[in-house]
């Protein structure tokens, strides 16, 4: 302990306020961010004007080819021309502007509990875990394909860091029958935590099913959940310019009921997207605001994020990379249209490492800061994403959340008055050559100046040595298996509960509802 | 190979391509970079100037303690008053405005080779790699007290990657006796690579040796020496408020010879500077200011980087913590004053981390975005800093090169102009669900669009499973043994080296110089 090197008056000083109450420990607020970060711009103004240009030419000369009837009739209902035998759908800038203009520029998304609420504007700043994974590792029990259990375990983590505002869809829980997974992962959501939840849009009648479960779990009348966005999906085009059939019916289906899409053209420079950023990023742009579109003439007004998640293959292999310069890069100009719009907007990080290793960090690092300078709103695949996502890391979950926790801290800020300028408080009161360890300011900041990693190790090689010479990764495994260990679910409301509960057991009886592909 | 999927069209067009001349392999200039981040502050501007004014009321009421006679003699020419009994130096703010206003504004900084020169200024952006480390880390050799060997290949690993402008003196070449320490380094610096080279300010026998030994190597005049700076030394005050022997003897030399002098506070919040970051900083900001002066009152003028290297100790142990986010915030008030000043300044990335591990990279990539959103001119410990700085690592600085590599891309930004966004040779060419491995705007950019990793691997599980599940940080011993095997010292003039041996043997002769203390 520092502390016990402190002087004499610095030691009277510290037992005066231990007398009187325990030092504060620090407590900041990572619940609700605002992206403290000056905006990169990588493209001049006038090119991103170009490239929205060359989006709506696209969309209107060259189409997107819609493949669920309800959605073209809407395209067309919305004055878009549609040629019934291609399933294309030419949308004229008139219509994507009106649909721009009326998407709401902040979103009030509510949680479980109140404490929990966040709103999704330009500015904001909310993150997730890696999501939609098919597998899990650990170093315990390896690489896997991912069970409920994994599900449940990857959800008590994600509830235990309030860095991450928002629930993930992190693995797909394989060993649950696609038929009754999504009464698993939602039953599991409103049990295990009060953040705002995640949907998958595979097929309308699992969607109703995950709003009912969810109005019922949280004491929602249809007027209340319709009025705000209670939980959200992610949707994902078919780049190069393909709409399918579950992912229109949930733009659809999130519209009508006011519930929150998250558009995002998955498009890898190179391979399903052009080569070059500015060509990826114009062909993102185009399906982002086809489908924005489509939720904008299901229900004017309805809550939709814009976003993009852009990185590039490596050409020799054709494999997908992230957290590199391009991906950055990407993150920068979707930034900008998004900004160019006034939408909130996504955007994400991640890595193509296969383990929770120096690259997996660097690249997932990388990645986040590409995204943090873009300004994006919420940065998905933020923490625990290997192998492109097709793994969720339980380790590299507990390696990120140490770097996110960081960024929550610099959100807080700093101040900069008399009180810390600390002439008479520190400065003066230490002679050269001095220590600080015992100045006032110091006695009275000791326990809530500094941020206080949780995997992160400070001990000397020495120290570090005898204590086993345990690497980050490895420290992690101790980290989450407490974490699970000590898991307290937030309080809930057992009569819904149990409704919920008699709801699941209802539908299971009667069959189930098998994803829609 | 993705080259190999293209169609008909594409493998035609590439085709022609290979029959005229092989297409053109990425080549981005890292020599020379310009810092293309938008700078954050953490402290209002009114803030700043408060913890200015504090520094200059620190200097005048509080004073500096200069071991030195001579500095203490220059100083009280200048006008300070100095109390020789207490060695303490009181400095006027008239007398640091002066200083001020004589450093220059931008330093040219004359490398062995037109092509290596660089300018420090506000707005560029210069790497090096860890430095001062007693001890050497690989995973095949383990941890040591570092060698003249050591030094070498770190000198070597240095040269070979463009991204590190800079020399450092990277690990201490323990078995090299220290009166002739000097003599080993400059003449490695000089055989080996024509970057800019570090001298160590060790008392003026061993910096007047060194300056000699690189005006014999690199055939300058005395005025050419002078007139320009060619080296540059790291001066580190004693935390708080005093300036030692050795480094006042090596401000006063290099300014008085016109060689370059990078200031640095290393404070560590709530140890030896105040825990607060404003604290710290008008700490570090004050000594930087009386150490600059001393370098104006020796020689007007003179070229200078102000610098700081600000982190927290964790407060529970005591230990130096690195990467963290008041390290970050110490970056962006450091970068804040220097802009105050105009001045081209230095920061520092590091960690604390005992191995090459996923907090190390975390943690130095962290500091490192504090470092270029501060717009710091110099990053010092950029790569292969381990414990605080008591060790650099040979996985770690390889590791660290390719963030930083990747940095240096976005350096050179991207284009959005007609060509990229590509609406006639990438957007239309490709019909929905198709894919752009063969569009024209590809087959033209495919081996140059991509930045080419030389540790991060692309290969999906499977592939990288078979290959033997090597982790990024095993891959890096395999990346610096062939580049140490490959290396080649660039062209040297053998008369000029021919000559530094010479006068290494005589002085060696002689008894060498042993270091100030």
């Amino acid at each position: 302990m520092v502390i016990s090197q402190t002087s004499e008056r610095g030691r009277r000083r510290r037992g005066r306020s231990a007398d009187a109450a325990p030092p504060p420990s620090r407590d900041v607020n990572y619940r609700q961010l605002k992206n403290p970060f000056p905006q990169m711009e990588v493209f001049p103004a006038e090119h991103i004007a170009d490239m929205h240009e060359t989006a709506l030419r696209t969309l209107q000369k060259l189409g997107v080819k819609v493949l669920l009837p309800e959605a073209r009739r809407l395209f067309a209902a919305g004055g878009a021309r549609v040629d019934e035998d291609s399933e294309m759908v030419f949308i004229g800038r008139e219509i994507v502007d009106a649909a721009v203009a009326s998407a709401p520029k902040s979103i009030l998304c509510r949680a479980g509990a109140r404490h929990r609420d966040f709103t999704l504007e330009l500015g904001s700043l909310v993150f997730q875990p890696g999501a939609g994974a098919p597998n899990a590792t650990d170093l315990e029990r390896g690489r896997r394909p991912a069970t409920g259990q994994d599900y449940l375990e990857f959800l008590k983590l994600t509830h235990h860091f309030d860095v991450f505002q928002m629930i993930s869809p992190q693995v797909e829980p394989q060993d649950v029958p696609t038929h009754l997974r999504h009464y698993f992962t939602t039953q599991a959501q409103m049990e295990l935590t009060d953040k705002f939840p995640f949907f998958f849009s595979r097929g309308t009648p699992q969607v109703m099913d995950c709003f009912e479960m969810l109005s019922t779990a949280r004491g929602l009348s249809d007027d209340e959940f319709r009025g705000n966005a209670h939980c959200y999906t992610i949707i994902n085009t078919n780049s190069p310019r393909t709409l399918d059939i579950p992912m229109a019916q949930g733009l659809i289906d999130f519209a009508r009921h006011g519930q929150m899409s998250i558009i995002t053209p998955f498009t890898l420079m190179g391979a399903m997207a052009p080569i070059t950023v500015a060509g990826a990023i114009t062909l993102s742009h185009a399906e982002a605001l086809a489908a924005l579109t489509l939720t904008q003439l299901a229900n004017p007004g309805a809550p939709v994020c814009y976003g993009t998640f852009t990185s590039n293959v490596d050409m020799k292999s054709g494999a997908p990379a992230f957290g590199t310069p391009s991906h950055f890069q990407a993150s920068l100009a979707a930034g900008q249209l998004a900004r160019h719009l006034g939408l909130p907007w996504r955007s994400a990080a991640g890595s193509a490492s296969n383990i929770n290793d120096v690259q997996a960090a660097n690249e997932n690092q990388f990645g986040l800061w590409g995204c943090l300078m873009a300004g994006a709103s919420v940065v998905i695949h933020s923490a625990g994403w290997l192998e492109g996502g097709l793994t969720v890391s339980f380790e590299k979950l507990i390696c990120d959340a140490e770097v996110l926790n960081m960024v929550a801290e610099l959100c807080a800020g700093a101040q900069a008055g008399t009180a810390e300028i600390g002439f008479d408080t520190a400065l003066r009161e230490v002679e050269p050559s001095g220590h600080f360890f015992a100045s006032s300011q110091t006695m009275e900041r000791y326990n809530t100046e500094f941020y206080q990693p949780h995997v992160h190790d400070y001990a000397n090689f020495g120290t570090w040595t005898e204590r086993g010479s345990v690497d980050a990764n490895h420290r992690a495994t101790a980290v989450w298996k407490q974490i699970l260990d000590e898991f307290k679910a937030p309080p809930t409301n057992s009569d819904r509960l149990g409704a919920l509960q008699d709801l699941i057991a209802r539908r299971t009886s009667e069959g189930g509802a098998p994803p829609e592909s």
